[in-house]
Formats: C-alpha cells, sequence, structure tokens
C-alpha cells in the first residue's frame, strides 16, 4: 500500500510517500511544497494545488493521510491555514482518493505507541522504521512521513479516521 | 464591467454576478452553494470548487470580490471556513481571475457610505440599487450582492483591496 502524509501549512506543506507492505516499510519520496509570504494567497494556494495534485498523479497513493490541525491562540491563523488545508483536502478529493485524518495525539500513538512522546521521539523512530541516515528537515517533512507511518499501523481501525 | 461577488461559508457559500457599467448595475445571477454537514469535508469543498468553477466558466467575471472573513469566537469554526474559502480563492486563481477581498466594514462602507451601517440597511440598499423587488434570502446571497456592489463603488481605490 501506497501512502501519502501530509503535514499542511501554508508557508510549508511537508508530505511523504512511503509503501507498506507486509509489516515493511519504505520510503517513496519525501519533501515540502514551499511558499513564499511575499506571494499572494491565491497565487500561494495555486501552487500548493498544483504541487500536491501533481504528486498525487505521480504517485497514485491508495490512501492519503493529512494531519488535523490545532490551534489554541491565533483565529487568524487558523483561518490561513485552513485555507490551505482546504486546498490540499480539494487535491485528494478530487483526484477521488480516501482521505484519513490524525491529531498530533494520534500521531504520537501510531508512531511511538504513547500519545504524549516527545517530538524527537517521533522523528527518532520516523528514521529508525524508514531506515532513513538522518532525520528529515523540515520538521513538517519529519511529521508527513510520521501522519503516514500512523495511517498504515492503523490497520483495522482505518475506517475510524476516514475524514468526516 | 461583470463583478462576481463571494460570502465565503462551508454550508453555505452566497454568491451574486452583477454587471456595472456607466454608474448603471445590473442583476445577472444570484443563488448559493450549499453543502450539508452530513457530506464529509472532502465532498463538500469538492462541490464548492465545482459550482464555483462552472460560475465563473458560465458568466467569466472580469473581478471576483469576496468577503473578507472574521472571527472572534471559535478556532474550530474558523479552521473550517478556512477551508471552503482556500477553496474560493482557489476557483478564482485557477480561472486566472484577480480577486479582491473586503472586510465587512468595508463593504458596509462602499454599499450605505457608513461603515457602522445596520445589516438591513445594507440590504435595503442592495434592494433599492439593483432594483430587486425584495431583499435576496438567505443572508449569504444578499452579503455576495453586496460585496460586488461594493468592489463596483471602489473604482479607482480597487487596487488598496487586491488579495495579498
Amino acid at each position: 500500500m501506497v501512502i501519502l502524509g501530509i503535514d499542511p501549512g501554508i508557508a510549508i506543506m511537508g508530505y511523504g510517500i512511503i509503501s507498506y507492505v507486509g509489516n515493511r516499510f519504505n520510503v517513496i519520496h519525501y519533501g515540502a511544497i514551499t511558499t513564499s509570504s511575499k506571494m499572494d494567497t491565491a497565487e500561494r494556494l495555486k501552487k500548493i494545488y498544483q504541487d500536491l495534485n501533481d504528486l498525487i498523479i505521480q504517485y497514485n497513493p491508495e490512501a492519503i493521510a493529512i494531519e488535523e490541525l490545532f490551534f489554541n491562540t491565533n483565529v487568524k491563523t487558523a483561518l490561513l491555514v485552513g485555507h490551505a488545508r482546504g486546498v490540499a483536502v480539494l487535491a485528494a478529493a478530487n483526484n477521488n482518493k480516501e482521505l484519513y485524518e490524525y491529531t498530533p495525539l494520534q500521531v504520537k500513538q501510531g508512531v511511538v505507541g504513547y500519545g504524549r512522546a516527545e517530538k524527537k521521539q517521533v522523528q527518532q523512530m520516523i528514521k529508525t522504521i524508514l531506515n532513513l541516515e538522518k532525520v528529515p528537515k523540515p520538521d513538517d517533512v519529519a511529521d508527513a512521513l510520521a501522519v503516514a507511518v500512523c495511517h498504515a499501523h492503523s490497520g483495522n481501525f482505518k475506517d475510524l479516521f476516514k475524514l468526516k
């Protein structure tokens, strides 16, 4: 099963594409779609949509897993990041892909087995599981790989995490 | 000049298409794209994008004016409405349309000439300016027409309101 994991953001949208066959992981591709705050919002969203759409077509993942976002501070930030995440969800929907979402807590649980794991523990686990030489940078890329691994680990419980 | 006004929302996205030639307004079409909360978010965004894309292609507006959103309460709502607004902005960008945004205060200013005008005053003014028999319902449709009228009235100051 090929899984695309996405850590949504407007300036940096991390992505990671992995395969998971018979309990074995392989990394296919990972990186980040970046947009500058000097671009206008429409151009940023257009770039995010196009790049994500190209990735989906090229790697044809069976499932797309996206991190659910929480903000306890800034409503303005939430609104802007909501724009970017909306465009990512649309790219999945327009390619008729099933979409799953995981909260940060669920990602920690799914990767490390412990919901209160530290960010560093999650990153080390990703490096180990995926047999990488080092932790991918920026954090958004490691987070995208983590949500993909989390989805692979959700096994028979996948349907619980379908985007509603 | 044909203007498409949009009042963004996830359950109801109001739209209004007007023409403004030599200080005269004509209403071309208005309505709302609605999605049920029983649909999943991906399907809702897909419908909003498609319907809006169809409207843009059919009516080929010279400008698209969208209301800027403010929330002082619920971050979760802001995030979800951000998804819908992001998809609307993408539909404009993918059709290479210039996009303008106006705050609710600017819409009142632009329509009634008074930033503290009541909602009812704005609606009555829309009815009068656009020569409608009654105020369009739901409010989201009247709001979409209002942002379109506001854009028509912005005259030489349009560039101030370009979406950044």
